[in-house]
């Protein structure tokens, strides 16, 4: 589609565009296109008025494939092992470009069970993940403890993913930050009101929930809120796997930085306010509390709430838009934000230079939420993706999860009628 | 001592003193005193580099008397009692002195236990409070109910203090400055860091936890940290009473404000920090909601420690320091400082003023801390506050719960022998 040099976005009869690819929506996930395509030499400019203050302001930055391998989404599990797979590299080359620390930790995570009944839940996931071929080992009790003594005496068993990760949000955006500056993209601080406003060749839409208004994309806000501790003292906390646990059904997940923090969420509520509420902080502190003992005298240094970018089938929306192929989103991406980035920041990237879409895109076409156009006049053009696919006028192809699409308009829950699908996931969401 | 007018302060062959009365610390006390000397025509300085940033920031405002009436502290009961019974016109006085509300509000509080073993727990206390005679009424849990729906099915019983009622001291002290200011007051934003940087006839020491490196008395930091909650949608709180609570062996208390907020707390933690913890947090939060589940859906709007001002005996400070007859020491209110702002007002005001301690008094003179000391020379000589008795050099009087005293210099804790004394009482200890 676009290659770099100046000349490339001058065509013949037309004013030429200020930019070569405008990304509306500064978190890390526009931070990194806007980045890699400054990087192949495009003119890129990117729009947010507060970047980072997002979804990913509030995520705790887990790079969980593993963990995060839930029932019926084999194909959003395929992209989480394609992104976490560039991490290591993505993260050498990040702190070399931008000179900061991303707070990247590969000590791997521990999944739990308070109780036999926890227990009971979280090995029925492990053994699903273990179908998959995932890295799940369970451990035996002693191990469980040589893993990391500080759990609770009551935590009945564990199974350990070593190879998911983590990174501090608040580190990534800025250091992305950086690089797509050093890289020649320009930060332009004001909102996107309508894309009309955009004076580019290809616009890219990574603006989190308020890809809705811009695109009207079926993206929703889902309210997570969040507690940040800090062990006292400055201590470094007392464990260091992120520890991932089903405690008496609720479900927590505990993050160590080496800096004494620890991350401890999530609530996943179909709500779009961000206020804190005590039965959150209290079921919240009772869980990690139940499962790490030694949190209790952490000191509670933030409570707060954010909202993520949510789809009907809780994948994200990679790709052009069914009528506009000069518009390309990448939203959506609801609890797996942080860990989608670099594999999101190079597909888009390739879509944008290359105009071929990478296969593992295919799921994640906007057109699976465009049923039959009533006016078949109203669709619009072939899509830009390259997959072979149209977009806009194309019925209802394959969602993430293979279902088919029926009804008209937006389609509500294409993976609603999987095996523990869409229903069975919103209650096992959380930040990523 | 002291009467109205400027000639006062200048005594024959004397440098006049540049101010009457000197009150360093501008919490609810210090402010309190000031505004009643002032109002008496003195002219009078407030020395505080954070007017209201105390311990009185923090406090919930329980006027609470006949709730806080605990075994072995009589004195203390009633001095509280007294200041209660002034706090009607006084908080008449100040709102037309101020202009200002000050979030009275005389529903009176429940008392109530959560399970069998806090309800046995609750009921041998109310027997005592019956004992002394104060209005404590047992309810049948249907009465229970209907004085207050909103309490959980779970609580097993309560009693109603009618007559302990609150006061929002975060309202109250800005509405102190004012009429003391409106009085002629004046405010030094500055701190003190030792009594000779005061120019006054009469200096007052209500500088809290301050005081101790003021004067030498024995007042330590009594940590103690609290949650604001604020009912959903602006909405005011689904109860009117203050709920003082044992749950699962927890006290908290619950204070509803006319503006929706909700004030839950306190812990009592021999600690100078104010840091909030996540323990602390979690186990407030869990009785909050035991006893109210309400609180569940509430915006948990701040988490925050301060520091009381306490005492070996949990009594408060009042009088003349043993060896400087000039410096009065209004401190130590630990938990009680809101409640006794009217009675130490006017009592060290009448103090001041005319010299003569009021016998309420006598049981808090600052000479309770001192013994027997071993160079009878290095006593000071009589003191100021009327009571017949000598404050420097007197061999250990009675502390407030009638205990005498032994050892050398500042006594460690007088009521420690009475039944159900000290260690009782500071275990119960909360925020009033």
């Amino acid at each position: 589609m676009l290659t770099g040099g100046p000349s490339t976005t001058e065509s013949v009869n037309k004013v030429p565009f200020l930019a070569d690819v405008a990304v509306v929506g500064a978190g890390p996930i526009g931070l990194a296109i806007a980045w890699r395509c400054a990087l192949r030499g495009l003119r890129v400019v990117v729009h947010d008025p507060a970047p980072g203050s997002g979804a990913s302001a509030v995520a705790a930055g887990m790079l969980s494939p593993v963990a995060e391998a839930y029932f019926g989404e084999r194909h959003l599990t395929g992209l989480l092992l394609a992104s976490a797979a560039r991490w290591p590299a993505f993260a050498d080359e990040l702190t070399e470009a931008s000179g900061a620390d991303l707070g990247y930790r590969t000590e791997g995570t521990l999944m739990v069970g308070l109780t036999a009944d926890d227990l009971a839940e979280a090995r029925r996931l492990w053994a699903y993940q273990q179908g998959l071929g995932l890295p799940v080992t369970p451990l035996r009790p002693t191990e469980l403890r040589d893993q990391e003594p500080a759990l609770a005496p009551r935590v009945r068993g564990g199974a350990l993913a070593p190879t998911d990760h983590q990174v501090d949000p608040r580190l990534l955006v800025p250091a992305l930050r950086t690089a797509a500056q050093r890289a020649g993209a320009v930060l332009v601080p004001q909102a996107v009101g309508h894309l009309s406003e955009v004076d580019a060749r290809v616009t890219v839409v990574t603006a989190g929930c308020g890809a809705a208004a811009l695109t009207g994309l079926p993206v929703r806000p889902v309210k997570g809120q969040i507690l940040r501790l800090r062990a006292p003292g400055g201590a470094a906390p007392g464990f260091r796997h992120v520890i991932r646990g089903y405690a008496d059904g609720e479900q927590v997940y505990v993050v160590p930085r080496a800096d004494g923090e620890v991350v401890l969420g999530a609530t996943v509520e179909e709500r779009s306010d961000t206020t804190v509420t005590a039965g959150a902080v209290l079921r919240l502190l009772r869980a990690g509390v139940d499962l790490l003992p030694e949190l209790a005298e952490y000191d509670l240094v933030e409570t707060v709430a954010g909202l993520r970018p949510g789809t009907p089938d809780n994948a994200p929306i990679l790709g052009p838009l069914p009528d506009r192929p000069d518009v390309l989103a990448a939203t959506g991406h609801h609890r797996h934000g942080i860990v989608l980035t670099p594999v999101t920041a190079d597909l888009i990237t390739d879509l944008v230079t290359t105009g071929m879409a990478d296969p593992l895109l295919t799921p994640f076409d906007p057109g699976r939420f465009v049923a039959a156009a009533p006016d078949p006049s109203s669709a619009a053009g072939p899509g830009a993706d390259g997959s072979g696919e149209k977009g806009g006028g194309r019925v209802a192809g394959p969602g993430p999860d293979g279902s088919a699409g029926h009804g008209t308009g937006w389609r509500a829950a294409p993976g609603a009628a999987d095996v523990g699908g869409a229903d069975r996931t919103t209650e096992e969401d959380r930040w990523s």
